[in-house]
């Protein structure tokens, strides 16, 4: 589960130790961490941190939500694009060159490329699938593919079409919002934590919250400073500078900012690095590792405990639960990130929040009386 | 006149706009701004960035408030104390080894080696007065320095002992509570003006309020960018760090980092470097200069303007008004330090503010009419 900075350049609504508790209560046995290195990267960075884990854990299969839904046609496409990387690559920069961004080039290499593939490589889950499974083969690992079909909801969508079933930025525009309760779309013990949380932290984690941040970062920092900032690149953290003056909302900022050659994924992922103050440096001397180097534990089960307890022998990687002296280095990205994701609070519920870093996971769920413990 | 930032190292109350206008309607002819650079530092480059100005500005006279009130004790004090240089440096490196302060250091050996002196060198605005003429003397300016004594309040005096004369620490803690007036204290402009400011802006400036932004920025930096920052050494930004974490106000801060060998002062300031982001290079490359290389001009009276015209082939400065493309660069940590200031109100707030910076100076007072206008 990524931590409190998500793959798409945003907060999370409520931070990582109240999902581990809804991701233990909907079925999952371990809830690992995917640091913010890998959490807020593109598909192929974030499926390489996934699988790293993943394949750490010594797991049989992983499994992904796709639009397509068939796991065959992945591994067909798989097998066809390995014969055609080079000439996929020569199109995928020649889409670069005519000022497409980079998803919408590759996407368009793959279609010219691939164009007797089954799978439809335009659609956003389907892709990610793809970077999955190539992750396995580039590990080497004896992880085997499986996939869920996604329905009803495309990510992007903001409205609800079905009675059930709604994408997670339909979900956040009801939060946003007075008018709808989110009680048909998710667990009832998911409403429950998010109205707990505004309860006691008094809000929800929304981007506009940071603008001032944001603003105040932009603005203290110097030319270098700002050009340092992973994924600032050809004069977009300039851009960013200049429309950050004008914008009194974080919508506003972001349509400012938009152009053709860059998503708002990836916009919003620079941005989520200059609130974070993460370097070139910073990212580049993690990546170098290619796998990630620990497993941070958040949470498990009766049955996820069991599982490592079966499998510690085999787990070659420190397993990290809390932060403390031995790791915090290891782990500062990551404690950086809490920290910047607390920011918006009131000084007393930051300090509440940051303690959760250091003292509250593991999180113990026992899933036959449902209870919640500490280890 | 100190921009946004003071020397005791904090926000002024009301920003470098109100003040102006409160000192044209006090009687001041001509409002220069004290750059951020020379008004956030220790009483001897403060001194010699005022003098700079005024000596560029042709002035005759420059007059200080003193606790002593007689300039004859001052001038025969530099007498001797140029006689005895080598042996009160002596004395303060001893008292530093010691553990005092700077200024405690350099007070006490005023007093050891100075003992038949009639100033009294144990008070701060005296102290000032010296580095006042000393810096006369430094630039070899024909100026010559007057003292007007200060009665009935020192600076430091928290409560108000006089029916009409109170400090400005007095003063800002009437400001911080719903019980006293500060209208026995100021001229009935400046309380008019104040509330205004509340109106318009919805707050005042104190410390507190930037805490938050304060507490982002040292949990966002790395090790080294800290250390960058003017005025941290020995590892005072360390002590910064860790108090943070732990505390809910300022007043809480400041009693947290305190120690023996630091003044409150020096502590502010320090924290006023960090939440600017004013680093050592940013700093050293202008202290080279030792003169302030332009007069930045605020506001002025139909006398100021006279003034001003009957001079200006002496001048050899140029002189800003507003900032634009060309004076951009130079002004850029006034600037900084405008945004910064700024960061606290609402985003439509800080827009109004930093739209002062961009196009409101001169501000133009006709003393007869009492009228403000443009230029």
């Amino acid at each position: 589960m990524s931590g409190q900075f998500l793959q798409r350049g945003e907060p999370a609504v409520v931070p990582k130790h109240v999902r581990t508790k809804l991701a233990l209560q909907a079925g999952a046995d371990l809830v690992i961490e995917l640091p913010y290195i890998y959490s807020t990267q593109h598909a192929s960075i974030f499926a390489k941190g996934a699988i790293s884990i993943l394949d750490s854990l010594k797991c049989d299969y992983v499994c992904f939500g796709s639009e397509e839904g068939k796991i065959e046609t992945f591994y067909e496409l798989i097998k066809q694009k390995k014969q055609l990387t080079s000439s996929i690559n020569t199109s995928i920069r020649t889409f670069l060159d005519e000022g497409l961004s980079y998803p919408a080039a590759y996407s368009t290499a793959l279609q010219k490329n691939l164009e007797s593939s089954k799978l439809d490589v335009s659609l956003p889950n389907n892709i990610l699938g793809i970077h999955y499974l190539e992750a396995i083969e580039h590990f080497d690992s004896r992880m085997e593919g499986r996939t869920i079909q996604r329905i009803a909801a495309n990510y992007h969508d903001e409205e609800t079409n079905h009675h059930s079933i709604a994408s997670a930025t339909a979900i956040r525009k009801i939060l946003k919002g007075d008018n709808q309760s989110i009680s048909d779309f998710v667990p009832s013990f998911t409403k429950d934590s998010i109205e707990e949380y505004i309860n006691e932290y008094g809000a929800l984690h929304f981007w506009n919250e940071y603008l001032p941040f944001l603003k105040y970062k932009l603005m203290t920092s110097t030319k270098e400073e700002l050009e340092n900032i992973y994924e600032a690149v050809e004069g977009l953290e300039r851009r960013v500078l200049h429309s950050v003056l004008n914008c009194l909302n974080f919508e506003e900022l972001m349509t400012s900012i938009k152009t053709k050659r860059y998503t708002w994924t990836r916009i919003q992922r620079l941005l989520t690095h200059i609130l974070t103050n993460t370097s070139k440096k910073e990212i580049a001397s993690i990546l170098e590792r290619d796998r990630v180097p620990y497993i941070r534990l958040l949470g498990m089960s009766s049955m996820g405990k069991t599982y490592l307890n079966t499998k510690k022998k085999l787990i070659d990687l420190p397993i990290y639960t809390t932060i403390n002296q031995q790791n915090q280095k290891e782990l500062s990205t990551d404690l950086k990130a809490t920290h910047t994701y607390a920011s918006m609070l009131s000084l007393d519920n930051q300090q509440k929040l940051i303690k959760t870093e250091y003292s509250l996971y593991p999180i113990i769920y026992d899933e036959k009386s449902n209870q919640f413990s500490r280890s």
